[in-house]
């Protein structure tokens, strides 16, 4: 089992939720810890996915025509059968086990055009054993997207 | 108007959607263009919210007990008002418009437990005029977060 | 009110429903009538609306990104005002009023791109007075168009 | 692969949206090309499937007593050969596979009388193979019909 | 407040439910009491409306086109005024206050042809102050009726 | 195939849908025909199933405690099967094929209380084989029914 | 059979459901019979499982972060399978064969942390053959809990 | 603020929810505490509402003929108002706030007869101002009734 986090480890993600390219220099500065301190501190947080840091784009600007949600419903007894093989399709970047109003697997699309579209839900999508509905939401237009949430608190 | 990407922009952003920390220097290297370059355009799709680089998190890791999506519908004439106050809520951090099944507002939330859902559902959102239903989904695990989906080409 | 189809006006419309270019010489040799009566015959039919001769095409094909169909939900005392602005957007070419599991109008709509669709849907759609819904069906490919129904026989 | 639509086949579909009947002869006039390109052009969009020339009808003034909308579901694995039998029925003139709310068939149908709209439903789309549900929507009333959409522009 | 049913209204009752042309003469001797109590007995069970002896017909072998199910959904606060005006349509000949999925107003309905049907629903349903959503269900086939339930039994 | 009606049919079935109990001989005053001409219009009209002349009742009034609409989905091909079923089962007293939210079949029951009302739905409909979902509604009160719709007209 | 209950049974009861905790004693003299006939009127009570006499409490009070209510679809003939099995989940802890919206199970649920609630649903539920759907409403907030109700009266 | 349950507060709340008629000297002995240790104790529990003892029932073997749940939508911004006139009707023992697949009220009801259960949704729920819409679930049958969750363990 993963170590939960402190005080020090939180102040890293604060930093670098705001700024993905603030130096480790400048982290070890703001919350007066090592640079050796920031750097495994850092290390262990990328290894145990507890964070990514990347350059997180609007899809829409980057030049791709068809983005959206998809809700997906299958069989419940298949349904780690059917995540493992959404997970193998480029195109769905994000995909989450949830419940609610339906129980089901929900995903995150981008598609360059309506060939490449077409192609994801009619050949890909639809042919995985045990899929029994597919509902799609398409988006219109990003109003928000922060990613600095800071966490819920060292544990 | 933004300028279209152009190739440079393109294998900048490819780099940068796989590590966040990449130096300039690096990334000048591997696409052959000055680090000059590269800052300067780094800066521009930072600017015009090309791309943002930050620390990306799993927030169930981070603490929050209860993280999903919520589905907002709307009086179709008060859709912008009812955006931009969803806008200023802090547990909203991802606001799109959307349509298909239903034409609205759809958003993902965290939040640290019972007490901040029960207000941020009951007390902010409910509250705001013009929202006519609410529907949400809880994430129960996160299967595939990726941000790495290149571009859909230059220009 | 309009004369009910006889046997002649069955037998113009099939021909045509098979090739609109069909000339009114070869008509009337067809089915045993002078060119004067096919000619009288077809002007009656375009003008009372009960046939148009046109080139239908398949929107993907002419290269609009986003095709499909809208089923819009208005209050129903204000169904037809809702109609008749409905009836105003270019995008819309096929609109009819339907009842089954709604009540309310079913438009077909083509848009060139993201910004094109993206106004329809919240800049003109959503702004009609009465409007309560709007559900997006998107096309993701044409398997069959045919318009030679004939008729349901003559009266 | 087909050739791209360049401007005059643009020029000529346009034409022909607004006037299925207009000689080849006023065509070349009006978009100053010979007679022969357009004669070669027309057939090389008709035999590609990018129009076709007919007469358009509505099918209520025809005599068709019950008019609508049919959205079909299927076990995703089954959806071609579901569409493969559809294609077959006479009475469905419009068939598209869709996405958004639901993932499935979409299609238009006329039946002259209740007998053979009830054959319709119950004894041909309920006994295909993969159908898992129907849902009918009848058309009361055409509130537009237009074909002159021009062209997204040339390629 | 209505006398509660004894043994004879409901062997009265049960034999009307088969034969709603047999005799009092024959009632009385069947249930072995004088035709002057038959003849009182049903005098109060029509003025009380338990029951009516009527001809119920195949509304389909009438020669009626459209037969079927409305779901209407009102503003609960005008429930009463909508069921009122609902009741003033000859079209209408069966209306039930439901709950269920939905709390509303459920009606049958005949219409002659497609016109009649076209005027019910959206010139008389649709007009009606605190209607918000009708819903339609197309008779196929009629597969069952009978009306000899008997009774719940004398109280 | 049998004979359509004409008008002398007509008239008797309108007159029996006011009072099932009207005398032949009053009827054949009424529409000025032979009384044997009435008797062997009505043992047609009742022998081919287009009336049935019987007590209606309201089921409440008789001491049925629940009373209502179910909506019963079936695999698209058993429901044949299904409906054959179903037709066995004495509480449901009207069954229909229907289409339009759905295409399955709609039933009209009654029962004396929750135990019959529960056996009903779990140990006799939910086992036939074929069936996918119940829905039911129940009646509140009965707010309109009345018989006399006429006809279509003679054919 | 069980015996039905008498007016002392529903006096006992309704003292009871006001506090769980009053003595035999005090039951006795408020409603006047002897202290050995509330003694065994109460064994036989819960006995016949009629009444339990427990401690009912708030569970968000009591830690328990995730609370609310299941709506879980099976195939109908399954049903009596499935509802073994969901009694075999501590955390279901109120099961009730329901028929409405929708025909299956209803279930009320507590689970102390997200850990718990995944694996209630995706490893416990989900996985119980016949099950096709599950839907989840969270509880935000208690607004009353009474259990006073009386009785509908001796029979 | 109350004060958070120990250990003591924990292990009384178990023995009750299993007996609500263990006398405090059985508890006292059990875990290992004065009497009035868990006099005090209890009494403190019940007046901060964490728990109630009280004789929870089965409503059917009370002789009510319709249990249930309703599900009640309201708009969002009277949501409070709604819920607090809610709370005043007797039928309904058990109210919650509520999100998921919609968010509103839910509340548990009982009536001894139609006419009671008739009056519940027509004359109280309907002219609630700000109620839109209410859906029924019958409860055909009880299969499981636990209340010894225990606790999500000491604070």
């Amino acid at each position: 089992m993963e170590k939960p986090l402190d005080r020090v480890d939180c102040e890293i993600i604060s930093l670098l939720q705001e700024d993905g390219r603030i130096s480790n220099i400048e982290i070890a500065k703001q919350i007066n810890v090592s640079e050796g301190t920031v750097r495994s501190r850092l290390n262990r947080l990328i290894k145990n996915e507890i964070i990514q840091i990347v350059a997180v784009s609007n899809p829409i600007k980057l030049g791709f025509t068809l983005v959206g949600h998809l809700r997906i419903s299958a069989e419940p007894t298949h349904i780690e059968q059917v995540a493992a093989q959404l997970r193998e399709i480029d195109q769905l970047w994000f995909i989450v086990a949830t419940t609610g109003g339906h129980t089901g697997i929900d995903a995150e699309f981008i598609a360059k055009d309506l060939d490449e579209f077409n192609a994801l839900i009619l050949s890909r999508i639809n042919r995985i054993q045990g899929v029994t509905r597919v509902e799609t939401t398409l988006t219109l237009d990003f109003l928000k997207r922060r990613y600095d949430w800071g966490t819920a608190g060292p544990a």
